[in-house]
């Protein structure tokens, strides 16, 4: 029998959007007994399970009818209040003077849907979004359907290179609607802002009355000391931070949140409303409810000493089989040392391609994520990302070692 | 201290977008001791507490990881089966052949969130979307960001006139994108296709290459008789159908989902993926455990015979209030009698409107949503939504007596 079929007449934004690569090559790296350094799933040890077990009691048993009604778009309340809370304190405690109020949070289902609205409201077709080089896939992925130009700002390990900004920022007599920043141990790269190249980005983008998109999912995630203070406080009117609650407590519920600017908000939420109404009323209570009595504080503390045992244990594993990368860089595989988060940045030796090598390494019994994806513009073929927190540091060893066989296999070819 | 300024530019969507006018008017009333007709809300009594309670503790320890971690864009596999398993099954109990398979199912942030995918993935500006007269203001709200024209077909009680869907689904050599239809106890008028209506409508799209999108988040909420099948059943090739928990467990979970035909659903995958990435896997689960064991075959029928003895209290109470309304109906309120769902549509007498009468009937005490805004083309102003589903059978015949009051006021004027 013959597939039934309609002349279905798809949006031209359809034509535009594509699966994701990753998600693609996740599939591939699936097979069972595979290391994988590829996912960006945080470690479910971290997960506050029994925290999250008295939560729903909890809400369930006080105000059942409250959890499971219909609820507002903005999000509930009391989860706004210790948005804005959490926020002033942490500027405080970096002596910034971020004042944020409740009424400018809007809870999001995961930060990503905030990459959605902002989307719809700040982005028309043809219009430019500016991004780091490399940046968050999923971001251009959110930005796409809008139909921009999404064009990359040239990117290192300091920051962003605020010529290339300024070259950028205009074009034809308009402005690019906005630059996306990802500061705090970026995915895919885990480098970190530094301060300096903060401040200059904060002036530099007032001046050229650039919206600043700051996302900020990895912040808390801080081995030894804190980042440099947010972009967004120095500039609350010109920014819009977003925060998600996947990398703290748990991705499976679905929670995050958008700062904005009362020029912004209401539009925001126009298109939240759209969207889905409002973000799951049960889940909101729940991690408000998971946050009572300063929980996070004790609570992040172990996922930072669990994720920086597991990047040491990269960082050893990777000088133990690559003892060449100082003297003959070109000749050996390269890499970072993030101070957080859950990425590092690796760069493979001169003449190899990531997405060449990956099959052989999954035969060797690892996997990792090529860096190509990542760039919106020219993309570094030799670049990769290494998740170090979801495998164990036994299988970190071993899956550096079946990365080092599979690099040298290719080497002598 | 004046107010920080800084230049933000807004998409041209955003200029379109608008605050919901009925949230507007919720806002209104929602003064104490006001009893509401206006609301959307189901019955809170309905949430089945105590086997979401059982649910929850069940996903945490079972499979906490897998609850709480990142999860698949299609949805939870087993809630997929679950959702095309009960609708194969509704639909050969009303003796249709509908395979659906969970290859097409995907499961939504709500079905608002179908809405939002589906304009993503079919509209482009300036293309047309086509909706019954009147129609879910929600669904006009989740179309507008992607700039489409929303053209609305007349439409009565028995259905859409089709002479005008003809006229109207071809325009300056284009085709409509889709038309819009809640079939079943539609928000806003409580009205049901027949079977007539629904077989030609079905056989007049197949004919013009128009795909119908059926929303139908109110099938299961039928007091006495089922409605007449399903539309997308006839056709799956030409349609998406759209479905949600909201109201056979509980909206605060958000939990919806799509049945796409394989054309089209690659797309919605890919949109659903840069919108949320996923729906809360927690959420997800939850409504799976609760559904086990035929759980919906006990819960839905004890809501339908609420609703039922609700709506026969408000027919009951109109009746008593509005004598007239047979023998004079231009000088009486005069009403339909839904044969399920949560809304009833009346008019209000010749030469009142709605919109004005709402803020003396608040007066009295009552609150309603004035018809008006639910019209994509050209309102009856004399329209009005009334919930009988949030008050109880005694507040229902207070309300009634509210505005049976504030109308004998107005038209006493």
């Amino acid at each position: 029998m013959s597939k039934p079929t309609f002349p279905w007449t798809l949006s031209e934004r359809a034509a535009r959007m594509n699966p994701s690569v990753i998600r693609e090559i996740l599939k591939v790296t699936e097979r069972p007994g595979i290391i994988s350094f590829a996912g960006g799933l945080p470690s479910s040890k971290t997960f506050p399970v029994a925290e999250f077990e008295a939560a729903c009691a909890k809400v369930l048993r006080d105000d059942p009818a409250g959890a499971l009604q219909y609820a507002a778009s903005e999000g509930y309340a009391p989860l706004r209040e210790t948005v804005a809370a959490m926020l002033s304190e942490q500027a405080a405690a970096q002596g910034q003077a971020w004042d944020v109020s409740p009424a400018n949070v809007l809870i999001t289902t995961g930060s990503q849907q905030g990459l959605d609205l902002v989307a719809k409201v700040l982005l028309d077709k043809g219009s430019r979004a500016l991004v780091e080089s490399p940046t968050y896939l999923g971001a251009v992925m959110a930005f796409t359907p809008m139909e921009p130009e999404v064009i990359s700002v040239a990117s290192d390990a300091e920051g962003l290179d605020l010529a290339d900004l300024r070259a950028k920022a205009h074009y034809n007599g308009q402005a690019a609607r906005f630059l996306y920043v990802l500061p705090n141990f970026q995915n895919p790269t885990g480098r970190t802002m530094t301060e300096a190249s903060r401040a200059a980005l904060s002036q530099t983008a007032a001046e050229l009355g650039l919206p600043l998109m700051e996302d900020n999912p990895y912040g808390d995630l801080w081995f030894d000391t804190p980042p440099p203070p947010s972009l967004t406080a120095r500039n609350p009117a010109g920014g819009i931070y977003l925060g998600s609650f996947s990398k703290v407590l748990a991705p499976g519920l679905r929670m995050g949140f958008i700062v904005a600017p009362t020029a912004v908000y209401p539009k925001l939420l126009q298109a939240k409303q759209a969207a889905d109404l409002h973000s799951p009323g049960f889940n909101q209570r729940m991690i408000h409810e998971v946050m009572q009595d300063g929980f996070l504080s004790r609570h992040v503390p172990t996922i930072r000493a669990l994720y920086k045992s597991q990047r040491d244990a990269m960082l050893q594993a990777l000088a133990q089989h690559f003892p060449d990368s100082a003297t003959q860089p070109e000749q050996s595989l390269t890499w970072n040392a993030p101070a957080g988060g859950m990425f590092l940045w690796a760069r493979l030796p001169v003449g190899m391609n990531a997405v060449d090598l990956l099959p052989h390494a999954v035969d060797k019994g690892v996997a990792f994520v090529p860096g190509a994806p990542f760039y919106a513009g020219e993309p570094d073929a030799r670049s990769m990302r290494l998740s170090f927190v979801t495998p164990s540091v036994e299988e970190i060893h071993r899956g550096v070692a079946a990365l080092a066989a599979a690099i040298r296999e290719q080497q002598a070819l």
